[in-house]
């Protein structure tokens, strides 16, 4: 079949599978579906199909596979690399009513979740069991867990807690051949075969539909204190980071922001922010557990670790209030800068102690082929988001040179034992730098994956690589 | 060629490659590498060849793959499902000349470590910079990483810590045709393309032979507490498990012993143990961290939490003598078992809630098929090792009843959400029972990546399916 349209025929088919009410063909769904948070981009699909389960998915799969149409599973459109946009047209089909919490189990520490859930809705609905899911992309609000799972996100707490991958137990998934398969067992631990479970989490929607996860969770810890401590440099910043570390206290987030992230995002929720002139950037450290003398203590070692630095006297948060206020302002950076300014996101990792060097490097190259940066994120993992603003640059300066100053950034970070996403994924927009990241030989190995998994090609086609 | 014999030409090629030092067929090595801690198992190899690095392995590969000669690797031969039996014979690639833990890099948390490497000297020499990998198999004491690595190894720590993999963050491996690759980069998250790391850990050194690896570290915590609940009924210790863990306290290892498997091991080591008569199972308990005042208030919830049990009064190691005594029974169970009897080890693991009633359907079992049991292992996680002991069976009884007995078991814990293996593999011992747990389309991709990574089928060839 011709992918340039879609016959009527063929809509009548998915019409057939999901009722009418839930196959958009007007230009408002296809406009809407057409783009996620990444940059300007728009790509506009032929129909936007929102099926209700998995057996729903494996109907609409196995009709695109009969007639070789491109199929783009989208979560709830936060991604920044462009996962999910419908890059080669054909269908777009979004998650969304696959929002149940199907249980809880509080005897097993388990959680079974369909993938539309929004991450921060299911993290309340663990917390109000005493149960903790510790994985939150900023986007929380809004991200659903099928996105988490496509890209393994992390976000903040990941320092101490780990990443999206790290609390999955077992996935149910809709293969790109329409077979609908768990991956793995209920249980904690697992030496039973390849671990399929593991290779679909991070695999960008290229290798499966993924409909349900088992979660493992843990305890919640209800006490934490927050402190918010400024810098007159920015790489005294990053090198106060490995100091907190070997105090032995494990920060439950430990976060880096550049003067003009935390002051854009204050600016961009209307709080008070009155910075010294001299200050560069700022730490945001959380400590967590369930006793507070106790982290007090920490808190009063990550004190010592950073006052041989030259700071400011840090913030302590006195108020749940002054705890979400901070957080706000963290978690709305990315906003704050897109609502100045078109920009690209690139999500710089290296070994946590290369932090200094690479906010350097940062600097150079920015300088180096004029563009402004700003930089922020997950110190603590050695994760550090640079946004780069578009600002007045022309059309050839934003798609040409800009790209060039990006490969010597990642040539930068994997020469030092990094690579060129922690947590946001290759998707469509990081594509052309893939292979300064992963060798010929590991490409082919994946590409033969896809292969296996995807025969005809047509689950979300012209990701990665 | 023949594979039933080799050519001396092919040994002398093997000979350059590693020099004649290093390449043994006498009988004494083939039969001193043709078996493992499975069973009573031997399959002699024609050759045993032991490389120095990568490079000697990616030759060694290369001529195999030419003469489509079975390659099987083994580290130390501690595995429990015979991963590293030579069983279509060919050359028996031993491990053991990558000894050196190349680098333990304090201010980045991370260690690059050959995979030769016995397991407690990696753990001994991180703590020596303050340091802490936690996982630690039983047979810690003469294991290699590499087959930690091929196997997701756990042991006791991993019900707070987590397993192997979940402290890998690259490998380099030798792939099945000879090219050298590392598989991620050196940072605590990867969102970069498929997961190729997680997908070697567990694959038993069947799509590659991981030859180093850089893991990460966390700080080591200096303190502990070990204590040991007699229980008078097996299932109420299983039960007591999740009660212990509802109290929010997070043990550093809460390992479940029969009556049998603690007589016997203590028996083995010549150490005096009397138990009261009606004493059925215990419970180890660790707790660990920076504090001591902690985790006395933490023990003491443990001790409450268990208190309405049906228990004697615990024992708390009150010196590091005491301590070692009593781990040093827990990780010799299994020797105990082996130097009674033949035995078959089955690594049975199950949403933890279910334990207390798989413990009861492993001895209706056990009565249905006549055969003794002896139950052990890592009950925070759900992973109960069940040995089946030979005893006086009858060679038909070994062989037949009992993998009927076995099937009966491995359908239950896979009904209840379980699986068949949580550590030991598959390898060669329970590919007869891998399809009671891993369905057939899944089966299907799983071959379908093992021929992507070894067209020619030469490594480790019938194992896991």
């Amino acid at each position: 079949m011709n992918t340039q349209t879609l016959t009527e025929n063929f809509i009548d088919e998915l019409v057939k599978i999901t009722g009418p009410e839930y196959v958009f063909t007007d230009s408002e769904s296809l406009e809407k579906y057409g783009q996620d948070e990444t940059e300007d981009l728009v790509f506009l699909p032929h129909v936007v199909v929102k099926p209700a389960n998995a057996q729903e998915i494996s109907l609409i799969i196995r009709l695109a596979n009969k007639h070789k149409i491109p199929v783009t599973p989208r979560g709830a459109g936060t991604g920044l690399s462009g996962g999910a946009l419908p890059v080669e047209k054909g269908i777009l089909l979004s998650t969304e009513r696959l929002n149940k919490i199907i249980s809880i189990d509080e005897k097993n520490f388990q959680a079974t979740v369909e993938t539309g859930v929004v991450t921060q809705v299911f993290q309340e609905a663990a917390i109000a069991k005493g149960l903790f899911y510790p994985p939150d992309p900023s986007s929380r609000g809004s991200c659903f867990i099928g996105g988490n799972l496509a890209e393994s996100s992390g976000g903040p707490k990941a320092v101490k807690y780990g990443v999206t991958r790290d609390y999955v137990l077992n996935l149910e998934v809709v293969l790109p051949t329409g077979e609908i398969i768990w991956t793995g067992a209920n249980v904690l631990k697992n030496a039973t075969g390849y671990n399929l479970t593991q290779l679909m989490i991070g695999s960008e929607g290229t290798l499966g539909i993924i409909t349900k996860v088992v979660f493992r969770l843990i305890p919640h810890p209800p006490k934490d204190i927050v402190m918010l401590i400024p810098f007159k440099s920015a790489e005294q910043a990053c090198e106060a980071v490995n100091s907190i570390l070997h105090t032995g206290v494990r920060p439950s987030a430990l976060e880096f922001m550049e003067r003009d992230a935390i002051e854009w995002s204050a600016r961009y929720l209307n709080l008070d922010l009155d910075l010294p002139k001299d200050v560069e950037a700022h730490l945001l450290v959380e400590v967590d557990g369930n006793d507070l003398d106790l982290l007090s203590r920490d808190a009063e070692k990550v004190y010592e670790a950073v006052s041989g630095f030259d700071i400011y006297e840090p913030l302590f948060a006195d108020s749940a209030q002054q705890k979400e206020d901070l957080w706000k302002i963290r978690r709305n950076v990315g906003h704050a800068v897109k609502s100045n300014s078109i920009y690209k996101e690139e999500d710089t990792v290296v070994p946590r102690a290369e932090l200094p060097a690479l906010i350097t490097e940062i600097k150079r190259i920015s300088t180096k082929y004029n563009f402004k940066s700003v930089c922020y994120g997950h110190a603590g993992d050695g994760n550090l988001h640079v946004n780069i603003v578009r600002g007045n640059l022309s059309e050839k300066e934003w798609n040409e040179n800009i790209q060039e100053g990006i490969k010597e950034l990642f040539r930068y970070t994997v020469a030092v034992g990094g690579t060129i996403s922690g947590e946001h994924g290759i998707g469509y927009v990081q594509r052309p730098y893939i292979e300064i990241a992963i060798g010929e030989k590991q490409l082919e190995l994946m590409r033969q994956i896809k292969t296996a998994f995807d025969p005809n090609g047509i689950l979300n086609p012209n990701k990665i690589f």
